[in-house]
């Protein structure tokens, strides 16, 4: 019975959208027709009509067909996607900086001398305001003393452990729910098409790697990331393992993005994601090529679902991720898509309901 | 006709192995008839029956079968490959170093100041024996020279055009023709049973990702080596580009073999493949782990077909690829796989007949 039911729905759903479709057909492309048809299951679903959805769609068009002069071989489809700000939510601060300062009253409790020392006092105080103007120079050493000196298995374990925990402050949800359903739908379309998509994140690779198969479907061999050197060593049974150093070997943000790019992935990419000036050059290299190309940015233009920052188009700046007006005109001059999320966007997060 | 010959060939030919298994049947699981199977239709051919053989057929059927407790879930199968010793030919001089010396000329040619510059003059003079004797110290500013500080699309142009071209003393045949044949067949077996294959060398990961996907199938961003920074920069008209520099990212042997896993891969391996002491650490790291396993170290104990080196198993010591009898007797130890070329392999080249 379920069998013969499902087999009539599907003949009938099939009929009914051939009738739709009928009088829209006539001086289209048979080309055209398939991908009026991939808009309409819902590939990229939460997406509103307009140019932002159609470069998309265009870019895998062109790159997907072999009459195209624009065809890109499979080998060569290669996406990268910046993560802080581009798949998830970068305000009011970076998630894995989080992460550092929460780790910073377990480092103590290991380590009393460091309760006193600054800057892991002002941390410990829990002064949000004090936190807040520690210099870049303290920072670093939070980022040290928390994210090298263990094996990368205990590392990888204290992520996954906090992942688990770790809630933001609006939201009130871990920080795994808080990625942008539409650049979820964008990476299924376009490995459904053949790419591979890469993330390429200023953030660090192995914090990204421990949730990034889970979260983006993205497997840990295909996070570029910024990334400091291991040691190999033996534990006192002879067992070998990976010690995190705290020696810096790709500051993968600015021009470090298409210097890890060629490290880790030796390929031009044919689309790159962004949504900051730390974006810049990924997406200048990724359009310097022929054939297809896609290079989008992400504009922060939404403090109602999300929120609004630039200061490009007179946002307010902040912090993190800036896109100055400067790549905002750099982007128009070079015909970029920019995304803008108030617009563009049906909704922002799996989690939130269709308006 | 062609269509149907074909199709009547293929149902002869079922029933004629179907026939010829019967008698064989009796007592065996199922797993092991689909193995029987395997190894008749010849995906690893160039084998002799044998315990090397039998163990790479041991693990695929281990780390593939879900009801075996040594199962590997498939995003978990990564296999990592040595190149030079391992896949191709090493002795008696790495191909890349070959590639440097010959870029000498047209090097000394843009800038003729270097014509009584050494190490530059000796290699010019064509003087084998003095060549040989180069110094490390030496052979590194050949390096410098030849494979830094011009642009990466350049590199490679220039290395497609090299590989055309250059030719092998002993076979008189491109470098690109000495891979061994068996571990083709064994990289191909593991890519059917769902593994991801990479080259892991001490060799320079930009070189090898020219060739890589024509010879091994493996694409550009599944090989780790040895790697130099890149500077990203623009020329006059703004287009940016890469420049290869002279700044070691990667020493991608020996103890830097795990670390570059980590790095570029960021998952421990399943199965790793070596033929020297620079590998050691690589197959320790691999087999420090639980689920199924396999360690294989390549034995160049074939001076007839390929070349007879060591020191291991009191083979003559050499330039390349030490293979000292400390790693023979950790293998040993370790129950990791020796494979000897002499033995193990029905033929060693593609281009050479069965014997």
């Amino acid at each position: 019975m379920k069998s013969d039911n499902s087999l009539h729905g599907i003949s009938r759903r099939g009929l009914i959208s051939g009738l739709v479709l009928l009088p829209a057909l006539s001086g289209l492309s048979l080309s055209a027709i398939a991908q009026t048809q991939t808009t309409q299951d819902g590939s990229l679903g939460s997406w509103n009509e307009g140019p932002a959805k159609q470069a998309i769609i265009d870019f895998v068009r062109s790159a997907t067909d072999q009459a195209n002069s624009k065809f890109v071989p499979p080998e060569q489809r290669i996406a990268t996607f910046d993560q802080d700000g581009t798949l998830w939510v970068e305000h009011p601060i970076y998630s894995q900086v989080v992460y550092c300062l929460d780790r910073v009253p377990p480092l103590v409790e290991q380590n009393p001398k460091l309760k006193d020392v600054e800057p892991f006092k002002t941390i410990l105080s829990g002064n949000r305001e004090a936190i807040a103007k520690l210099s870049l120079h303290d920072l670093e050493k939070v980022l040290v003393a928390t994210l090298t000196g263990i094996s990368v298995d205990e590392f990888d374990a204290e992520v996954k452990k906090w992942l688990t925990t770790a809630k933001d402050g609006r939201w009130k949800r871990p920080y795994t729910d808080l990625v942008y359903q539409p650049m979820i739908e964008v990476m299924q379309y376009l490995r459904g098409n053949g790419f591979k998509t890469y993330i390429v994140t200023g953030g660090g690779q192995d914090f990204v790697r421990v949730y990034s198969e889970h979260v983006y479907g993205i497997p840990p061999e295909q996070v570029v990331g910024t990334a400091a050197g291991t040691k190999f060593g033996y534990q006192k049974d002879g067992t070998p393992f990976l010690t995190k150093e705290p020696k810096l070997l790709l500051n993968d943000d600015n021009a470090g993005k298409p210097e890890g790019i060629h490290l880790m992935i030796g390929r031009r990419p044919r689309a790159a994601f962004g949504n900051s000036d730390g974006d810049r050059e990924m997406l200048e290299y990724t359009g310097a090529g022929d054939g297809a190309r896609l290079m989008m940015l992400v504009l922060h233009d939404d403090a109602q679902r999300e929120y609004a920052y630039g200061p490009a188009q007179g946002l307010p700046e902040t912090k993190v991720g800036a896109f100055s007006q400067a790549l905002f005109d750099e982007a128009k001059e070079k015909s970029w898509t920019i995304v803008s999320m108030k617009n563009d966007w049906k909704r922002v997060f799996a989690f939130v309901e269709k308006r």
